[in-house]
């Protein structure tokens, strides 16, 4: 943290543009109107220009400093060169949603993932998070999800901050603002998990953080994690992604986790989807009129025997009981029309894998967990994986 | 730990006194009437005579050692003097009330949380702590407070055992008592953090206890952290306490951290300060005759924009609508009597600040949020350093 | 990891032996029907045969395998000989219940829990097991014995990741098994402890998982580490097994402490036990036909005093309420029948002690805890030692 030199330039309000500051360095701040001499950090990393008085990688949006009248500062320059270039890596401030990841982005967190593989089964555990700070905000119990995120921070010798509990947050307020919760946790961490009730909820709050916001999963919105994972699995277990044939099996309607990977799938060269599914819960329109703009083949099948018997992945997804109300009949007869069984094994191509999100209930019967196409925990293995990877990604860049 | 020299004196029932161990260091004993030799430690950064057969920062209170009979007990001292001198340095054993600080040692603690400022900033992570481990006995969920303390533990290095189900001690148990938990709790861990709903129940947790309690809230009692936290933070804002003036606003009569703090200002000079609530919740008459009796200048308003055109701090509080029952006219009427808005920034000075002790509705609008006199995220983080100070010196002194 | 040497051999469908792979080494694959080079490991600190493609430290049974034709591997073999030798040490794969443990393996366990006592209390923090991941999966509330076992893991340089709200995976999926959810959780960490509510769920985990499961009570089923830590203060507090008396007082009928605790008793020479208990809460036949089977002398006494003098251990416990129900009458009388207090001590043996699982109400008075022969704190931080050994047995071995 040597100092080498100093500039002199003015932060007018309002004013502020990549223009003014173009150096890839710390700053310290005297202000004339300030109390204290403070550091800035700017941050190229993101695509805005980002400015804090906070430790590195906690950075705060330029708007917000609503400067009230023109600061004239004085900057020493700090060495420390961050090791990354502009431009030559991708950028990644927030994980918010699935359609934020182009195919590049998505192979460069695999190569990522694929490190962590080797860092999970050859060390007792790794020191590359050591002194980050994770808090799991969960506004609504997901343990399954949570434990994956926190084995992953411990993995890399980070450490967890958790709340289970974070309805608490605003309850005891009788209206504390999802904001100012966040304002709050980003004093106490150095990334957020977090896991809310409304769609959009994750959205607000990586507007509002000055540090990374982590989606594990917003209502019926979003559950960005779960789709990486699912692209990686596949990736991992056919060896491609251009050119697979992919049937998703179950409830397509109401299944945020078959709609985030269609989508992602569309990315890829020649894959080729079929939707297997009863028919009160098919696949809505936006995403079949999504694939066919982007020229993805798609169809819709009641044969899963024969989807099977073509496809290198079977997705097969539970039928949520909820969703059908008072009709147990409906569920009843959605619930026993596809499983995936010995039968369904034996016409599968030997190459081809089984998944599924997890938890199941018997949607796939028991008899085929032993069967070495069965890829729905080594699935479910590889989300520590893709959320080491991108806590890595997130806190220390790549 | 090397031996240097034996000394040889008797330990008699009831007779302990500092006089017959006046050295500062740690002693291995061999008890004629005890079953395995066993090292007692003194303890002479507390006003008590301490003396345990745990380990290093791990004290029994004498008195609990009810020794039936005199002991001759032969001493192998061992070299291994304490950093610390007494009477240089203030004894910290526990923090249970406000009450406890005086003006010395607020600035001394205040002194250990700027150098957890630096700590926090600069590197990721200090160590300081490795290898203690905190307890977080939670009877009620406080999950703001909670991860302030997780977060400062972890800051410093040290580990966390937490529970915000501690009610479920007593409740399996239909009728276990605090002594019995917290006897239970010390066994695993080198500090306690405890939220309970009954005032006292701190106080009555530190008797019992061999290693510090902090009480990070008892019922309608103590909240002594967060009274910490916002003197500091008035210092740090304002770079003084003698001499300024604070606005107290809001619910002045149920805020235990109104009536902290104004207890805490009265250790300063010429401090003045301003009641300003609706009528319903008025501060008591015996936080008022307290100050009259310290010689503290104080007078009730009902002029929010005059007080806060004079003031250094504006104070603001929550109106608790829980205390209002069945009468929700009277708790709209007090709520929205007194709001911070961009009015009453118009009229403050420009170094004065709004400061808020979380969470808050809309008794501060959101615009304020931008205004750099809006005190109260950077109050919250506060917390986190006075936290971060007071685990260090607990656990390892000054 | 330097490779050695290669040897090849085939494993068949269902034909794996000791013979196959007699090695102590770890494998590395190339199947010939396997997409990928994989690691084997196998590990002969287990009785059975594993083989596993995860880290070492996280076994499948053979049979999981389930190959549906041969495969021809050729082995890498890896230099990485453990320290250990076949038959030296004793086996610890998992801890299910108090059966399991011989004479010679608890005198063992106790040897290494001994150490841990020097490891805590010594150290500000030990590393042996930096690196490990411990999941807590409580599928009911046990704060304090979760506590302890987290202490312990933390106490050793492990990492825990917990859940006291482990009902939500299966109640989220409204019926994810048991094994589906250890199937996933073990794919985040190294070892699971797991309290439930059904008797035998331990077993189903332990028969499920590849890392080790730790049993910390399953509904009226068994508690081991209870019966471990009753059994080694035994010992630290006496001094001896062999040959001592021991009265186990009050709900015999319901609390599985005692029931094990006898069970465990028995393995050792010339131990006597009395059985002190109202009517309604007798022990029952099946453990008074096993002590007399195994030679053990036994009486059923209604005389606590009588007792009391005669034995080095009063094992008190709590009447449960909960086993009442409607009938108060019987439960006030068997509660208040046998308190051990100031008049029990009196006629107690000067080397004898006190000793009870906790929670406790009022069956031992509150005057008895200042007495040295009140060993039941002394008792619940066992437990911390007894687990740390564990741990430490489990994941690094002997």
């Amino acid at each position: 943290m040597a100092s080498s030199s100093y500039s002199t330039f003015a932060i007018n309000k309002g004013s502020f543009s990549p223009k003014v500051i173009n150096c890839n360095k710390e700053l310290m701040f005297n202000c004339s109107s300030c109390k204290n001499p403070f550091p800035l950090y700017t941050d190229f990393t993101k695509s805005r220009l980002l400015i804090s008085n906070e430790k590195s990688k906690k950075w705060k949006q330029i708007q917000q400093l609503s400067l009230r009248s023109p600061i004239q500062c004085q900057a020493l320059e700090i060495e420390n060169t961050p090791s990354f270039t502009i431009g030559k890596k991708f950028n990644l401030d927030d994980v918010i949603e699935a359609q934020q990841f182009d195919r590049d982005i998505l192979n460069a967190i695999f190569e990522v993932a694929r490190e962590m593989e080797k860092i999970e089964k050859n060390s007792p555990g790794s020191q590359i998070l050591k002194g980050y700070l994770m808090a799991t905000l969960f506004y609504e119990p997901s343990t399954r999800t949570r434990l994956s995120f926190e084995s992953a921070m411990k993995r890399l010798g980070g450490e967890v901050l958790t709340t289970e509990n974070a309805r608490e947050f605003s309850s005891a307020a009788k209206g504390e603002t999802l904001e100012d919760t966040i304002r709050t946790v980003e004093g106490y961490s150095d990334i957020i998990v977090m896991r809310h009730f409304e769609s959009g909820a994750a959205r607000r709050a990586a507007a509002t953080a000055g540090i990374p916001i982590i989606n594990a999963g917003d209502g019926p919105g979003q559950h960005p994690t779960q789709a990486l994972l699912d692209v990686y699995t596949i990736e991992r277990e056919i060896g491609k992604l251009d050119g697979i044939k992919v049937g998703l099996v179950g409830d397509l309607a109401n299944g945020r986790t078959v709609r985030s990977l269609a989508y992602l799938l569309a990315k890829y060269q020649n894959v080729k989807i079929y939707f297997v599914s009863p028919d009160v819960v098919k696949m809505k329109d936006d995403i079949k009129d999504y694939l066919t703009s982007r020229g993805v083949e798609w169809e819709e099948s009641a044969d899963l025997m024969e989807v099977a018997s073509k496809c290198d992945v079977v997705y097969q997804t539970r039928i949520q009981r909820e969703r059908f109300g008072e009709r147990v009949d409906l569920y009843e007869e959605a619930r026993g029309k596809y499983i995936v069984d010995q039968d369904v094994l034996q016409v599968m191509p030997k190459h081809a894998v089984v998944m599924h999100p997890l938890p199941r209930l018997d949607e796939i019967t028991v008899e085929v967990d032993s069967d070495p196409r069965a890829a729905y925990f080594r699935q479910a293995k590889n989300g520590l994986y893709i959320r080491m990877a991108l806590l890595k990604l997130l806190l220390v860049g790549w």
